[in-house]
């Protein structure tokens, strides 16, 4: 088996991390390995199959010779993505930036691996939230359609960034102690409370994070007849979003089908055993690659309808895994860059 | 203006508490006071409007001659309670178990205060997850009719008595500092987690909290039309309960006409200011009486509907004030019992 070339941009913050620690875990074919980010963190040190990485600054020739290019998102995707593709290098990129654009396959690889092979350079891995949510969806909607969802999030304070950890630690151990609340990364506590506003807003008063839900969903359903609506919040967990999902279907599904379907998905884990404690809860989840639904119920207020609790670490599934799912993917179908 | 016997059960616990809080803010007219409560906690020093009293244990003696009783909830309620309202005692219980008695009304003042008339003796208060979203959805009921509800909650520590509080704070420290998280209140560590889980699992899987808010709202609006559908969540916060509410309406409302309504009606605060960072959250909303209402948004998936993001303190607008409201109307009414 070949090996290929792998350079991670944003290698030091903490989807960077998880890539690397994935790589290691799926045994990815890894040949020359490139660790990149901003100036301030180069010189950092990183540990791949006991091999010291010293951390570089980002430079557009970073790029030269690379296969695989896993951008962990920020600024970094638009100053670098598009001229790492124009050299040969497969993007997979895990920013906002390039989801919606047309040329871009947007792929969850449960969901629509074949997207991937659509590419023309650029592959885009979508919001986290989103993935987390789509691939028990499309479990669902291959078995009895789907017409509407119903989604209120309840999202972990990894999901920005590292920062967002610390922060959560700070303002808990302020809390508790008495000490000074300084909000920076988020806009007001986060210890002991939930903040209803992740992203900026945008039209109709909803989030970009909620739109993304939506957009985003319907890009990798192929199909923008399902209605979407999302409430997106933050509360005080570390890692693992969890999601109140409510789906319309347009056939009629009983909870026992629906548990049977959801657990012969492909990266799906029921988790549902009301009478012995058994649900998703996202401390017992973090560190995992697989998306986690339990409370399966049938919605009491529809004929044909589901609620669902799903709970992923966000920075595994909803992010690093599904990155490197995805240059898996490349590399099955063949369609590596042209050098 | 008169004075009433007021005899609060169960004094000394979270919701206990916030009663007499509440009596005294509201200056309700207390002409004597007694504060029961069960064994353990006879003997207990309690402060009313700089008076101080000793909780006593409730005997059936503890009822003779008192005009209304305040149950904070719990056992006491199906002990005490009838005998008490045929002791000539009105009766304001906040515990489940007359809450669905067609003999008995569940009331919340802003929503159904003529059926407070109706008693037999006994008034019941219902589940403070159902009071918060009542209020706001009888005002969207009152503007554009209530077709269908999809709620998803996120529930303080609290919401489980002052234990709950205790234990929030002592899996946290244990989280934080290395040391042993011991779940005795929750199912599991709730510092740092969700749990899908309050109360017991009843029928079709739901939890019984999931189905007080689908039928004491239907109780409470008279109309079991109404589709309702839970999913309840105990999150890390202490005190105060937020909820996802989508509501499907029958007539087509706008989020503009929606915050002018929600606005004019008793009990709501709006807090909708996306622009300025303005929503509610559980942190700053604790120790209100009102209901908190932000995130007003047009259902984007659908022509009739809306989404809301609503937060109230459950001891209070969620118990101990709603109870109190009751007592009001008892008065106002000229309904008390025949002694």
């Amino acid at each position: 088996m070949a090996n290929y070339k792998v350079i991670i941009v944003g290698a030091s913050g903490a989807v960077g991390q998880e890539m690397l620690q994935v790589l290691d875990e799926r045994n990815f074919p890894v040949g020359d390995l490139k660790l990149c980010a901003t100036a301030r963190s180069a010189g950092k040190k990183m540990l791949f199959k006991g091999k010291t990485y010293t951390v570089e600054e980002t430079t557009p020739d970073s790029f030269d010779g690379m296969d695989i290019a896993l951008f962990a998102g920020g600024a970094a995707s638009t100053e670098f993505g598009p001229l790492a593709a124009e050299k040969g290098v497969v993007v997979i990129d895990n920013s906002s930036h390039f989801r919606l654009d047309p040329q871009v396959p947007l792929v969850v690889p449960e969901v629509n691996p074949e997207d991937v092979k659509e590419h023309k350079g650029i592959i885009a891995n979508p919001n986290c939230s989103t993935i987390i949510m789509v691939v028990p969806l499309k479990a669902i909607y291959d078995a009895a359609g789907v017409k509407r969802v119903v989604v209120s999030t309840y999202q972990a304070v990894s999901g920005a960034g590292a920062e967002g950890i610390t922060e959560l630690t700070n303002h808990t151990r302020a809390a508790l102690d008495g000490g000074q609340v300084v909000p920076s990364k988020f806009q007001y506590q986060i210890a002991f409370n939930l903040i209803p506003h992740i992203d900026v807003f945008q039209e109709m008063d909803y989030t970009k994070e909620e739109w993304k839900m939506v957009k985003e969903t319907h890009k990798i359903l192929h199909d923008d007849t399902v209605g979407i609506t999302a409430t997106t919040v933050r509360v005080p967990v570390y890692r693992s979003h969890s999601e109140s999902v409510n789906i319309e279907t347009e056939r009629k599904i009983t909870a026992k089908e629906a548990k049977e379907i959801l657990a012969n998905f492909p990266g799906v884990i029921v988790q549902d055993n009301p009478s012995n404690k058994e649900y998703p809860m996202p401390l017992y989840t973090s560190g995992k690659d697989e998306v986690f639904v339990g409370r399966i119920r049938e919605d009491n207020s529809l004929d044909k309808g589901l609620n669902l609790w799903v709970v992923a670490d966000q920075l595994r599934k909803g992010a690093a895994t599904n990155a490197v799912q995805i240059a898996e993917l490349v590399i099955k179908y063949g369609c590596l860059g042209k050098r």
